[in-house]
């Protein structure tokens, strides 16, 4: 524990479990002991856990209740690694304060978030002790280790075993760090679809000073990429932005100066909306090429399919949860990159993301503001508050 | 020396000295010993010759003659490595015979035509002394060991240290294997220059879920790109096809499904005629960029500038040598790479290239028909006939 842990002015213990799963360095798939800890806390509460290992990854269920809807928090354990380490301020394992803010490797994604989710459940069923009131649903935990490596045996296997136990979620809260400027100010209510393409454009290898002989596949393909890169895919809806088509990545050539490649390797990228499906883009990018007699064999990897939550319950509870700690409006946003909220919605809840602010992620020197952790626990009690 | 020696029809001792000159594995720059071997056998003649060592580079230049025209062979006894051993037949340092053919690194490419080139001369010479007569002018002979390298301390080198002995060439023959389908079918008066450009397109990285941050330098210049591989440059002349441009290299990303690339880096290359400059394409390139408000850098490399021989009295020789042997008719070309011919024509000598079928230069089992050296020989003999 930090020595400035004392100096916090709210205690409601927020602050003090994210300093102790920040200390377990847990370089995804690693879970380090963190979820063992946020399962004693919960089992103390009366939440049934269920640790569920699929090969390399770690993850636990935790349930709450025994009727009524379900509302469940969904996160991860794991961390990116620390980067180079001489530019941390301070060891990125060691929970360090400066400045009003806490320090440390997952500090904002998304251990403070995992600590606010537990230190939330534990007031609000104190609260409902101390009113004398049962909670109107179930609580849930969705636990992974793998959302910043592969995510193949995390959230993805956890859902199929919910399914094969007829467990179906209302609401979930994923604890990504949604936040821009302040806590709260933004609330991820879904996410774009993200399509890989891996292009293989063939042609006819030759030298340089016979063309006629040669058939240039980067000459061939520039009138389709240029209409695949200034083609409006749609004009986005109420809730996504239009869908973006970006190449990342454009190989060809061995360097030599008098020779026409033979071929040409691209990456390209659809962020997509759901005004969009995956295989109506890969058949549009199919067209182009064929059109413009672009000879190319292409691999796909749908990495996700959008989701929407549309205005409802659970918008609607964390936008007067947000209001109440600090009178913030709350925007819904569909940017950014992916999370594991991919993999739950498809099932059919309603799914909203909120955390900390994102700013300092996957970066050195990550790291919360003290007082949003205790803020942050405060919201995830409130849409407890007004959904259960 | 091959067993199969014996065996060649025509005994004018050009296959016995492309044989001692393909055994020397003269791998570029190495030159070893050939050299010494062609002056040995010229300075026999009266040749005057001058080793010319710049650098890494063996050259020498020898001269018959004191007065009238000077009509110079020019040639290389460096050789392109062997490539992959075990796809050749027979050891490409060991002269071999099969079906009618000379095997070896270098048998085309062009240890064949600098044995022709001397034993042209041993044969010109010696009949002028029969028939009692004097050569109406000069012969020379310009050999360097790097044109298949760097071409930095070959040819150069050599033609200022002429220019400054004020040695002037009138007539060049270069024993470049310039013969289609058969021997002579075809001589070079002439070649395009070659102008590389290396690009470097600048944008702004970031992350492909929020494109509006961020500029694709690949999405920004590929209207450009369409515009110059679209281009008709020229429509060529009388004796050069139309300048070619093509893109040979084009890389950019990290190999990240995720990061939009913040630059991307292209080789290009101009093919030109002489109806363009160096400077003219450079300009027309840049301007293009611009246009397009492309943001680039771009690294200018000359390799050669064209160079043309018109029909004159040296064509009309070469033909009709041509003619005299096997009654080929010989058609000009200016198409194909670059040789040491560029760094010659510009000083003014009327020149062009001569030598063997060039199927296999460059190749494992490279050959020449053992046939052809003497018909060559007795080519380069007609030529020193004619205009001497």
């Amino acid at each position: 524990m930090p020595e400035t842990m004392q100096t916090t002015a709210l205690s409601d213990g927020t602050f003090e479990l994210a300093c102790e799963l920040i200390a377990r360095a847990s370089v995804t798939p690693e879970d380090a002991g963190c979820q063992r800890l946020m399962m004693q806390r919960l089992e103390t509460l009366g939440f049934r856990c269920t640790p569920l290992p699929f090969g390399d990854t770690e993850n636990f269920w935790a349930e709450w209740g025994s009727e009524g809807p379900l509302l469940v928090f969904a996160g991860h354990t794991d961390v990116v690694p620390p980067g180079p380490l001489n530019e941390w301020e301070s060891d990125p394992y060691l929970p360090t304060v400066r400045d009003g803010h806490l320090y440390g490797r997952g500090a904002a994604d998304m251990k403070g978030s995992l600590a606010a989710m537990v230190t939330a459940c534990e007031s609000f069923l104190r609260n409902c002790e101390e009113d004398n009131r049962d909670p109107r649903g179930r609580i849930g935990f969705l636990i992974t280790s793998d959302e910043e490596g592969p995510a193949i045996n995390g959230t993805v296997r956890v859902m199929e075993w919910l399914n094969e136990h007829k467990i179906d979620i209302d609401y979930c809260v994923v604890g990504e760090p949604s936040s821009a400027e302040v806590l709260g100010d933004t609330i991820k209510n879904g996410r774009r679809g993200s399509l890989n393409g891996a292009v293989k454009l063939l042609g006819r290898q030759g030298h340089v000073a016979y063309p006629q002989h040669a058939d240039n596949p980067l000459h061939r393909a520039l009138p389709a990429l240029q209409e695949l890169v200034t083609r409006q895919w749609d004009e986005g809806n109420e809730y996504f932005p239009a869908t973006s088509f970006q190449i990342t990545n454009f190989h060809s050539g061995t360097g030599v100066t008098n020779v026409i490649p033979g071929h040409a390797e691209l990456l390209i990228n659809f962020r997509f909306s759901t005004e969009q499906t995956a295989e109506g883009l890969q058949t549009a990018v199919e067209a182009i090429l064929e059109k413009h007699a672009v000879n190319a064999e292409i691999q796909w990897n749908l990495s996700g399919n959008p989701f929407i939550t549309g205005e409802g319950a659970l918008t609607e509870a964390c936008r007067a949860a947000v209001r109440a700690v600090d009178g913030v409006e709350t925007a819904l946003s569909t940017s950014g990159g992916t999370s594991d909220g991919r993999f739950i919605a498809p099932y059919g809840a309603q799914l909203v993301e909120l955390g900390p602010i994102n700013a300092s992620i996957h970066r050195v020197n990550e790291r919360v503001k003290v007082d949003d952790l205790a803020k942050l626990s405060t919201m995830y009690q409130g849409i407890l508050t007004r959904l259960l």
